[in-house]
């Protein structure tokens, strides 16, 4: 396939201090990376602002890179060139990608991303729904995983009507699995009821605590999925039955999880977190890339992302404001070919 | 060996609220239980207050009997009775015992305990001594032999001057794991040292979090055992290194443990509790019972409970506020014995 014309110089957002302000956070003009050999260039078409780039742009993520340097940790795009023999192959197709672990990231026009990092597209995989698949469809799969593994025939979890809820939820359905669903605004109850949710609380209920603890106990809610933090996440760790679980894979309430030194010791309960990259850091066994093959046809259905927004790089306080204010109401898309 | 004479009245503390006021544990005038087949009756010489028993008269147990009840989780004493044929042996012996699950405990001139949760104690373990046998020697075991099989080769501990602080220092001395202690009053640096321990840091110190993960990066500390809980409990695993867990055994600050989650989602790292009622529930294997022969050897000599003050059943206002008051200085013992 004849590789794209690639200009010398590209629009990419630059982060300078990882210290959450605006102005840390600007549109230059940057050379168009050379891939290396193990590398493809891809032309970004589409990038969201997930919770973990929100956390990464604060300093606050497991990664910090030094800088200046280009954020975004996942996106579609196309590939139009490759450093080596064995990218050519990718040369013209539509890819998922995630960011190198060093170096710039995909919050600009074209990113030098590792082969391995890359996912071709099926036909039916929109760029907008191909530019979310790794973190949160990854994410949701792997935690469901090792409900699996661990024996957890029922389930529960905090920001449930948000992106990566409704994955959960969606994947809990398809297997069977009871799911006990905690939100925080009383109009998310009926969304999450349309989604066919049977189980949903909303915080601001009255006797919130008590309802959990019953409906957990009622179910024999073993594990539960927290990505907010704060009182919370002891809330729910005080509702599950003995024994249970907590895992906090992230931390929207940007406050320390407030847990009970009782259900630690007399209720024989626990604490953990869940990262991706740390998962996959660990390397995959044949088991884990069996299941990870099943995510990519998911996509776009079952895993469905909704977007709520799609801007252009020179919008990108508008963008990181409006994706920190609300989780719920779908994603935020950087669209970096569309020109301010 | 003749039984002595057992009165058929005797004086008792009784708690009649969960409610922590002085005026809700008082002196009664009580029956003398008398022993069922699988029960020995214990003439009390001496019971501790424990952390646990404070828990307990407050319903922050685990176990919340009927009220009212005789509280009192273990004691010394000798056992003038025996309810059936197998108990009769034991019989004039001195034993240490701990409390039934149900009914009443050992702040008491006298107590109905099964036969299995009596051990006769050896010439060289005092009254006093044994009077702690149980809980404290038994927990700081169990907790050491959990970093055993888990393979951790440096610990961490907090309250690191109390009670279990000074036992589990002492185990891990004996079996050469490297202990970093951290106390909450700069006095009590000078204490552990000349307790012969080598990492030492109190709370007050300037840069303690800092120096704290220092020391616990350079010995690579795994595991770390926390009976405050509060920020401390946060304090100690963010200090950790990648994958490090925190074990609450109790929650001396009465307060909720506060956690990053980014400490448990980048970090690797886990907060879980121990019970050793729970433990004791589980069942013991042939190792656990094996390990756990060893403890009483070591009660009065490497396990050894400073005793504070010593008093009368009818102080147990006063005793129970210097025990709330400072856990450091050593054991405050009812003495049913001594009359008022």
């Amino acid at each position: 396939m004849k590789s794209p014309v690639v200009p010398e110089t590209m629009r990419a957002l630059v982060l300078t201090a990882y210290d959450g302000r605006p102005e840390s956070l600007r549109v230059e003009s940057r050379p168009v990376p050379r891939p290396t050999a193990g590398q493809v260039l891809v032309r970004v078409a589409a990038a969201p602002i997930n919770p973990a780039d929100l956390m990464f742009v604060r300093g606050q993520y497991g990664i910090r890179k030094p800088l200046p340097v280009v954020p975004g940790l996942e996106a579609s795009g196309t590939v139009v060139a490759a450093g080596g023999v064995a990218g050519r192959l990718l040369v013209g197709r539509r890819v998922a990608c995630v960011a190198p672990g060093e170096g710039d990231g995909l919050w600009a026009e074209y990113a030098a991303v590792p082969l391995g990092q890359c996912l071709p597209l099926r036909a039916h995989v929109s760029d907008e729904q191909g530019a979310s698949l790794f973190i949160n469809p990854f994410t949701a799969w792997v935690l469901m995983e090792r409900a699996k593994e661990g024996g957890h025939a029922a389930l529960a979890q905090t920001a449930a009507a948000g992106t990566m809820g409704r994955m959960l939820l969606a994947l809990a359905k398809r297997r069977g699995v009871p799911m006990v669903n905690v939100v925080r605004r009383p109009e998310q109850v009926a969304l999450l009821r349309d989604l066919g949710a049977e189980y949903v609380l909303s915080t601001h209920e009255p006797e919130f605590e008590e309802r959990l603890r019953r409906v957990c106990h009622e179910l024999k809610v073993s594990l539960a999925f927290d990505p907010v933090g704060g009182r919370l996440t002891g809330q729910l760790l005080h509702a599950l039955p003995e024994g249970g679980s907590v895992t906090v894979y992230g931390s929207l309430s940007e406050q320390e999880c407030r847990i009970a030194p009782s259900d630690l010791i007399f209720g024989r309960k626990r604490v953990d977190g869940f990262w991706l990259s740390e998962w996959h850091r660990q390397g995959f066994g044949p088991a884990q890339v069996k299941a990870l093959m099943g995510v990519p046809s998911l996509v776009g259905q079952t895993l469905e992302t909704p977007v709520r927004a799609r801007l252009p790089l020179e919008s990108a306080g508008e963008a990181v404001r409006i994706a920190s204010a609300d989780m719920t109401s779908g994603k935020v898309l950087f669209m970096p070919g569309a020109a301010s």
